[in-house]
């Protein structure tokens, strides 16, 4: 389909391409756009109807959205916007300079203006600035059939019909109803007896993440934002849920690997972007490596009287490192998930602590075999290494386990204990401990 | 609420305490028999209205859902299995030991027994292991006004009425009609004319991966399942996605810290299986790691003469390890969101040096100038500290960014090239530059 359509724009056949491009889905429209040249991307964007235009539009990448913007005219600009809902329009203008946002936001109707200005002004990852305003409103004393017909007439422009929100005359938020109980119900039965008034809101401040998690929590497929009165403003739909859940997941991702987190895609960050959200956690982990320098150089004169010593340093550290990520890793992922609470601190530790048990054993006795017959050291040196595997696991897994519960404690993201920063403190753990047991082993010897 | 119910549990007012419980939401009436003790958990559950017990029950616990059918009668089981969608039958299946399937599927019907037998054989993680049979299906020549008219006689057990498939007289898939547009049509409209038939479909051996990213592509609510003949068997549905999206995630980041992968929640997994999924990784990083331990021996002799160079192990090892994990990080998430191909290859190498140039600049001259102007040691070791950190930074950005691709091009889960295997990695580099620069440098001062 795709090579047809591109082998009708070669041959100029412009009005052909559009009819052949609208059997596809929209998504796919976009996408087969976004790859065509600047000129005739334009042109075929204009030849669109003005629905799916607007449609198609909202599912474009925003450098293709600014050179779309820059291509067409001021009343081109205003149909898009009128037909589009105003969630997408403003996802939009959140990318763009602020001479497209101008340009745009003079090209609309004063009304729009003033919702879209309220709208850009919600706290960046608040509900707010996710939920739109094209949803159903119903009345308490309506009937499921006059119900239906006003959906029938007013739905064309809703994001969705398959959640209606019954009001008061205050616009208070009384109920929901959803599509399938209006169908299901009798034609007669009132609104006020068919919908479920234990409704499950969201306020305007409150964080995207918390409304993804009631979204999980309640299997819903949007959900109502009131005020502080109570009052309905808007709603979140699952689609951008899903788009929720995955930058956060990003983020998340982001902070245990020790990065400012960031939601722009790799390849359009800026080069001097990526190297800031990086330099300050590698300098912060880098100063504090140090401490361990400092231990090993405490320790100089055992270590120049077996210089032996030095050789299993890497294997401390990377061991206890990789030890204790595993259990951070695990309990952040848990907490994020809201598997387990802060109030299981003292199961944590101990399942950890037997965990623990059972890796150490089979961990040190490896390396015990190894260091002593592969390697061939003395029994001494194979017995420091080994006892030092033994302790530094065990208490790995239990500073990696309770760390991010410590961190939740104090309001700190629990993703910020994990891999890097478990592996510098549990460096310098191990450190001390092998050179502390070396130094009463082999100096006694 | 909540109190009140405990209240009129702890009087044996238990009819009064159902009532009561019947205003709440069925995932929180869920949460709330989970807290009770077995017998009353048990009692409040069989005296629920059966439609919702059915759903109460599909939101609990499996060791829940186990204790409840084990204090029930088979017919109580029958009735929870017939007023449940099939999908939830066949999970909480899928979590009982083989006393309870056999129990249970003894006390359904032979028709529900062969399917949820048959749905028990899909693979894990498969698309036809998660979808559902409850969906509406209607017919080409069907007018609108008769499309609503048959889904308000049938669609009550349904899992879903917002979605429709419109099937010929071989099931096979002809397209879908949302009830969107069967409300907002001409009630004379006929399906053929308003379905859309570009469907978005799936095989029921796809991977649930890729369901669930073909749903974020294109913002789906439900998708349908076809088997090889393009024929309907059953519909995926967003809350599932969910779910799935959750357990990818779950499953990325264990993987990241190196454990082998598991959906199980933490407090709920064995400790025994806790450490099976740590062990292996552990041990294979581990005998790695003597690698590192190698290449100390082998300079054994710089190190005797120039014992403080031992200090700074580290530091060489943890920045290198943080900053190749922070590259195949960034790396490995954008390959997940599907933000960059194996073909940007090159793109990232050019990208990462640049990053890399800009952080080794920032992260050596703090390096030299506190080991120079703090630690005072002499301007030869500050050097080849500084040097290495320059040449170890760049090589585990370019390893960081580069192995996850090459991973995914030999069809390995990048996931694997995270921290933990990347640190081990960098580690050895690190240290033979270290000690190589260390000879030349100060070997021949």
């Amino acid at each position: 389909m795709q090579s047809k359509i591109l082998e009708l724009i070669d041959q100029k056949r412009m009005v052909d391409a559009r009819d052949e491009l609208l059997n596809l889905n929209v998504v796919d429209i976009a996408r087969f756009l976004e790859e065509l040249h600047g000129d005739t991307l334009v042109f075929l964007f204009r030849i669109l109807p003005k629905d799916t235009g607007a449609k198609v539009f909202s599912y474009m990448d925003s450098d293709i959205q600014r050179l779309i913007v820059d291509g067409i005219l001021d009343n081109e600009i205003r149909t898009i916007v009128n037909n589009s809902f105003l969630d997408d329009t403003v996802d939009f203008l959140e990318e763009m300079p602020a001479n497209v946002v101008n340009r745009v936001l003079s090209n609309t109707d004063e009304k729009t203006r003033k919702l879209i200005n309220e709208f850009l002004s919600y706290p960046e990852d608040s509900a707010g600035s996710i939920m739109t305003i094209e949803y159903i409103s119903l009345k308490e004393e309506m009937s499921a059939r006059q119900a239906l017909k006003y959906i029938k007439e007013n739905g064309t422009d809703k994001e969705t019909i398959n959640n209606c929100y019954v009001l008061d005359e205050y616009r208070t938020l009384e109920g929901v109803v959803t599509i399938r109980k209006l169908i299901l119900s009798d034609e007669d039965a009132l609104i006020k007896d068919i919908m479920d008034s234990e409704v499950i809101s969201v306020n305007t401040f409150d964080d995207q993440e918390e409304v993804a998690s009631r979204f999980k929590e309640y299997d819903l497929l949007a959900m109502p934002v009131v005020d502080k009165e109570q009052k309905l403003v808007g709603i979140v739909t699952i689609d951008d849920i899903i788009d929720v859940i995955d930058i956060e997941h990003t983020e998340d991702i982001q902070k245990m690997a020790a990065m400012m987190p960031s939601d722009e895609p790799y390849l359009k960050t800026k080069t001097i972007t990526l190297a800031k959200n990086r330099i300050w956690w590698l300098l912060f982990l880098m100063i504090s490596a140090t401490l361990s320098g400092m231990i090993i150089r405490r320790y100089d004169a055992i270590l120049s009287s077996h210089i032996i010593l030095a050789s299993f340093i890497p294997v401390m550290m990377d061991t206890g490192g990789n030890s204790g990520s595993q259990s951070s890793t695990l309990i952040i992922r848990s907490m994020a998930l809201g598997e387990i609470k802060t109030s299981d601190f003292f199961k944590i530790i101990w399942k950890e602590a037997r965990v623990s048990i059972l890796v150490r054993t089979i961990l040190s006795a490896v390396n015990f075999l190894r260091v002593y017959f592969i390697e061939k050291t003395d029994i001494a040196v194979a017995s420091v290494v080994s006892l030092t595997l033994m302790a530094t696991v065990v208490l790995s897994k239990i500073i990696g386990g309770t760390l991010p519960m410590i961190a939740k404690m104090f309001k700190v993201d629990p993703a910020v204990m994990a891999g890097p920063l478990i592996t510098t403190i549990v460096d310098v753990m191990a450190l001390a401990i092998y050179f502390g047991l070396a130094s009463l082993i082999l100096g006694v010897l």
